[in-house]
C-alpha cells in the first residue's frame, strides 16, 4: 500500500487534493470496496521538524541545555512555553491514559481554541500523536512518540485525544483554566475514518 | 536521636526557637560535639496535607477526577495552576538531575520571588524534596516522594536544588521566563549544614 510515511527522514503528507487521492486509492481496488477512508497511517517517528506545523516537542535536547544545582542538574530551557490565552491560566494535571479499541480508528478530532496543551509522560512508554491541519481522515497524520518525548500542540490545532500503548499510562498535563469554550469536536461526515496501522 | 519526623502521621516541625533547640541538642552530647548544625533529617512521605504550606503535590487523587475521551481518559484536573508572576510566561523545561555526595549536606536553600515551580517526575523513581520557611538549616523539612507524585513549590518558598535518588532523572518543570532576578540563594551562616537521613 502507498505509504508516504515509510520514507525515513520525510515530512509524511497525504496529496493535498482529497478526490484525486480517493480517485487513486479506490483505483486499486474494486469498486465494491471503494470507501471515502484513506488507507491505514503508518506512525512515524516524532521529531521536533516534522511536528513544527503543530506544536513543539518536549525533549531533552543538549544543543539547548545547560548546566545549574553546582553541576547536578543539566536544564534543557524552555522547551515550549504555555500559552493559556486572554484570561486563561496554566492548569497542572494529569491525565491517566488507557487503549483505544485494536486497530485503533480515528473518526473525530478536537483542537482547543483558546490556549494550547502540553503532554508529557510521567512513565516511560512510546505512545501515538494523532493531529491534522484539517478536521478530514485524509488530513491526519500520525507520530509514534519515544516514551521521553512530550508535546506541545498549538493553540487550535486539530488532534485526536491520547492514544496510549500500554493499558495504562499517566502523563501531565499543562492546559487552560478560564471562561469561555476551549473545545470544540468533529466527527468525521458519512462515517469516514482512518486507521492506525499498528506498531 | 530525638526526630519528630518518625512519629507516623505527624506533621514533622523543628522547634521555633532556635536557641532552645540547639541548647537542648547540646545538652545531650559533650561540649566539644556540640555544633551549629541540627540532627539529620529523616525523609517523611510527601503528602497534600503536609506540604500544603509549601505548595502543592501533583498526584493522581481519585476524588478530583472525572473521565474524558469516552471514557478512556481519567483526568486529575487543576492539580497545581501555574503562576508565572506579574509579566512573565510559563515555560516547560526538563531538568536532568544527579544525585548529590552522599550523605546528602543542605548547606544552602534557594527561592524564587516572582513565580512558583513545578517538578514532575518524568520516570517513576522516588526522590526527595527539601522546603523550609526560613533559609537556616534548622528550619529544613525534608519530604520523600513517590515516583508518581509530583510538586509546585508556592512562589518564594525556601527549597533546595533537585535531588534524585538515582544516577539520573529527568522532570518537567514549569516555571517563569520574563523580566527580572526570580532567582535568590541563601548559604547558611558559619558553615552550618543538616545532613539528610539515608532512605
Amino acid at each position: 500500500m502507498w505509504s508516504p510515511e515509510r520514507k525515513a527522514g520525510s515530512i509524511p503528507s497525504w496529496p493535498v487534493v482529497a478526490g484525486l487521492r480517493l480517485y487513486c486509492h479506490a483505483s486499486l481496488e474494486s469498486p465494491v470496496t471503494r470507501s471515502a477512508s484513506p488507507p491505514p497511517l503508518v506512525p512515524v517517528p516524532l521529531t521536533a521538524d516534522v511536528f513544527a506545523p503543530f506544536g513543539d516537542v518536549i525533549e531533552a535536547d543538549q544543543a539547548r541545555s545547560h548546566l545549574i544545582n553546582e553541576g547536578r542538574t543539566r536544564r534543557f530551557h524552555a522547551l515550549a512555553t504555555s500559552a493559556p490565552g486572554e484570561g486563561g491560566e496554566a492548569i497542572l494535571s494529569i491525565f491517566r491514559g488507557t487503549p483505544w479499541p485494536s486497530p485503533v480508528t480515528v473518526r473525530m478530532l478536537e483542537r482547543h481554541p483558546l490556549a494550547s496543551q502540553a503532554f508529557v509522560p510521567m512513565e516511560r512508554h512510546s505512545w501515538l500523536v494523532v493531529v491534522a491541519d484539517a478536521p478530514r481522515a485524509d488530513a491526519c497524520r500520525c507520530f509514534l512518540a519515544r516514551g521521553d518525548q512530550g508535546i506541545q500542540i498549538g493553540r487550535g490545532i486539530w488532534h485526536h485525544p491520547l492514544l496510549v500503548l500500554q493499558p495504562l499510562q499517566d502523563f501531565l498535563v499543562v492546559d487552560r483554566a478560564g471562561a469561555g469554550n476551549n473545545l470544540e469536536e468533529v466527527w468525521f461526515p458519512d462515517g469516514e475514518s482512518v486507521t492506525l496501522a499498528a506498531v
